[in-house]
């Protein structure tokens, strides 16, 4: 019996991502005659690509995960394979929409009000988890900032301050030999006030060298920051030297310690909760399991009015009317496209181009349209309204579903968000990224099942099992609830690993001179 | 008795630089009618600024460090205060004057030929430390290359291995999300393939994470690396996870150390020696104490028939013509006015501008013109030949004195050094920094005493002194001997400290996407 003869014998799997679909997709081939979804393919439907479920008009929008992803360029009957030959975009493209779509939240039925176990601060924001951080100004201070941690952990004086998670030296490779005037010296200078204040960090030491362009002093005034109990500063030429500046640096931490461990978790609603939203290593099951799942949940936290921060701008790039469309406001769409001109702008001042259209690599794995493409990223954000814009490491204070401007490169990318005072972080990816982040855990979610087996022990969740009929909805919760345990204390897979030591990595916008 | 009283008691410093100078920079400030050098004061001559010692006639040069820094306006009597209004620059800085003068080297009168014992690579080149090192292809490894180098220092296996200095993670913020065609790309590879293969290396091994826009086996390919004894890599997705990596890479650690462990240190030639230059955190000291003297070294090494690389583009911006004058060919000559062009254009893209004029401030210090503030600078290579020109972190095979194109701030421009090939490093620095390299250790130089005392665990050599009157000559003698020694093996202060696992920072070019 020949491998025809097998498969024909096994139902092939599809899934259809949302009640408004008017198509399913392939995950195994099917072939013709087949029936999915109660409908028989009148062609063979290649793996990974998509069949209509029902009749489609000439110049009708074509469906998937309740969005447009295109319209049909003729009449298509059910059971025909859609693609290139029968999807066009028309002027969709053109057309912002600013606002006119509302956006889709789930019903929450009488729900409980949600709630987890978190770290109420001073300013009335809560952490999920209480770390003490050390910051360096500049590269030249990454080594004392380490020692100092190194000097903490050595000494074990942690154990007699349980509530604490743990000592995190937060250093890079800039500092210094930058523009002071130019952007990227705003976005340093942001990304540390953000780390310095997210209420997943119970006090911070900064550590610099002394002539460095990013000058503490300065700084602490910017941002009106005193010196207190959670926050000290020195430098090394002032202190004198490596080892005065460890030993001062390791004495001011001890003192901290006994504040710090006076947090307490208490219960408070879901609506405290600011997610980051973060995929890498995509494959060509990212934009069908794992990221509308994603989707799903923060939708649920957006129900229970939390926030979730959806991001990696060169990734919508191209279909940044997915979200205009969705704006609470015409003026918060228009700050979405002014970031999609300033990428542009970039993007060309560095001698490339923006480009986030299918590849022929995506377009044989059965991606379309450049809305579909970016769908499948921005699925990972759900379907609530688009309720603010920000730049890169801007303090996020909105409720609901916002947006942040970010590279896609993921320690830059949760960077910036961790600084914008996210306090839990969800990351999809296909390929399996081992990324984890302090002081903001991550949750990995796998977008298939071989890579989870074979990677479970960096890998929080499974959504492969989506492509073997566990409803997107399902999945939703369960990572909805994981995300309530998370926050209240339960280590992620990369938490038990270890990460988050190494992958604070600032933006670096602007030339090092 | 006010200070006035006190102070002209004390005879004011000064330093005459070179024997064809014609001025005197004055140390202390130079009361009018106090001489020094055998000249008197005909004006007051401020702290840090520059007297005439010889009539100077209209048009005729201004010496210092034995190069013109300008021309004078009108006549100039010793004893005159030589500053913005009798010295000028005429069209010198619009003349190259390739090639035309012969750089110019101490004569070595009979000396024996210096010496020192490293360890002689398969390659013929010659190490002066004993690493292996653990690279990372992208941010997303550098968690699993850390805890690499932590289990193997964790488990003490090093102690049955004493000839390797010790295992030394090189990790950064970078990998992906990259133009794969830009220059920053090409950047990044040959950093890698340079620290992989600079002679201070025994062994390396290589981690990625598998998906990253730098694929190890591209870049092996590239640069025709085969996996052998001193050569490993490994992906975490391949090999199923963190935790399985971290294991399988120490596995690989441990069969590398007893081949890394046969290097035995052999007398070789001091002309083994690629030396780095490198000054950060200058002071109105640096280009008349610690660059002069470091220049003195280099020189030395160069006549002994060794490489000294000069480096810190921006800082000879505008004042080229010290070096095209002296290079070897009109072809190298050229080669640095691209150089020059080429950051013309970065700056203008990232929105800067060029300019190493002197500030007010630096006016106000007593630097007149844009060729003795670079000259300040450039001093650190002495005054030989400038035999090549290399962009950033190419490949130094040249002997003599050569001009790498990096950025001022030091990790980055020391990265760069060091992937060329630099087996040890020497660092001028004024404000007091801390900077401490590995696989090539740093030889801190401080250029005034008090902060030399105030950090005196951090620097390695004062000088400072050459203001109470030592010689440059003889400052460049022992600073020549200490680079030997620390050729040889002795430790610097940084490695004292334990710097070195923190300042791999390959510079970055273009959009982070
Ligand atoms: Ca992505
Ligand atoms: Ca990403
Ligand atoms: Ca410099
Ligand atoms: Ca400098
Ligand atoms: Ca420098």
């Amino acid at each position: 019996m020949g491998e025809q003869g097998l498969a024909a014998k096994v139902a092939p799997r599809s899934v259809r991502l949302d009640p408004h679909d008017n198509l399913a997709v392939a995950v195994d081939a099917i072939e013709r005659g087949v029936a999915v979804h109660g409908v028989a393919a009148v062609e063979r439907i290649p793996r990974g690509h998509k069949m209509a479920l029902a009749p489609i008009d000439a110049g009708a929008p074509v469906i998937k995960i309740g969005q447009v992803i295109g319209f049909a360029l003729s009449a298509v009957s059910p059971g025909e394979w859609l693609h290139e030959h029968n999807i066009g975009l028309k002027d969709f493209e053109r057309d912002y929409r600013f606002a006119e779509d509302a956006g889709r939240l789930p019903s929450l039925r009488a729900e409980a009000p949600a709630t987890f176990e978190g770290f109420r601060r001073a300013d009335g924001r809560v952490g999920t988890r209480n770390y003490v951080g050390i910051l360096s100004s500049v590269n030249c201070s990454a080594t004392a900032a380490r020692f100092m941690a190194e000097e903490i952990m050595r000494s074990g004086v942690l154990a007699d301050f349980p509530n604490i998670d743990g000592v995190v030296p937060l250093v890079h490779g800039t500092g210094c030999a930058i523009d002071t005037e130019g952007e990227g010296f705003e976005v340093l200078k942001r990304t540390q006030w953000g780390y310095a204040t997210n209420p997943n960090m119970a006090a911070v030491i900064m550590v610099g060298l002394g002539c460095e362009a990013f000058q503490i002093d300065r700084w602490k005034q910017a941002y009106g920051i005193a010196e207190s109990e959670r926050f000290r500063s020195l430098t090394i030429q002032q202190t004198g030297g490596t080892r005065r500046t460890v030993e001062a640096g390791v004495a001011a931490i001890r003192n901290m310690l006994p504040f710090a461990n006076e947090a307490r978790r208490e219960t408070v609603p879901a609506s405290e909760l600011v997610l980051a939203l973060q995929c890498g290593g995509s494959d060509g099951y990212s934009g069908i399991t794992a990221n509308p799942a994603l989707g799903a949940a923060a939708d649920l936290l957006v129900a229970h009015g939390g926030t979730a921060i959806l991001s990696e701008t060169p990734e919508i790039y191209g279909a940044e009317h997915l979200l205009t469309r969705r704006a609470a406001s015409r003026a918060v769409g228009e700050r979405l496209v002014e970031l999609i001109h300033w990428w542009e702008d970039y993007a060309a001042r560095n001698r490339g181009v923006m480009n986030n259209n299918p590849s022929p690599g995506n377009k044989a794995g059965g991606l379309t349209t450049i809305l579909e493409k970016s769908l499948g990223a921005a699925a990972k954000g759900g379907f609530s309204a688009l309720a603010e814009v920000y730049r890169y490491a801007e303090p996020v204070r909105a409720k609901g579903l916002v947006f942040m401007d970010t590279p896609g490169f993921d320690p830059v990318a949760a960077t910036g968000q961790i600084a914008g005072g996210a306090n839990v972080l969800a990351f999809t990816t296909g390929r399996g990224s081992a990324f984890g982040s302090k002081p903001t855990p991550t949750i990995k979610l796998a977008t298939n099942t071989p890579m989870y087996e074979r990677m479970v022990e960096d890998m929080d969740i499974n959504c492969g099992d989506i492509l073997d009929g566990v409803p997107i909805e399902d999945k939703g919760r369960q990572i909805f609830e994981h995300i309530l345990d998370v926050a209240s204390g339960r280590r992620t897979k990369s938490e038990q690993l270890g990460y988050g030591d190494h992958e604070f990595v600032p933006w670096q916008i602007g030339a090092t001179m």
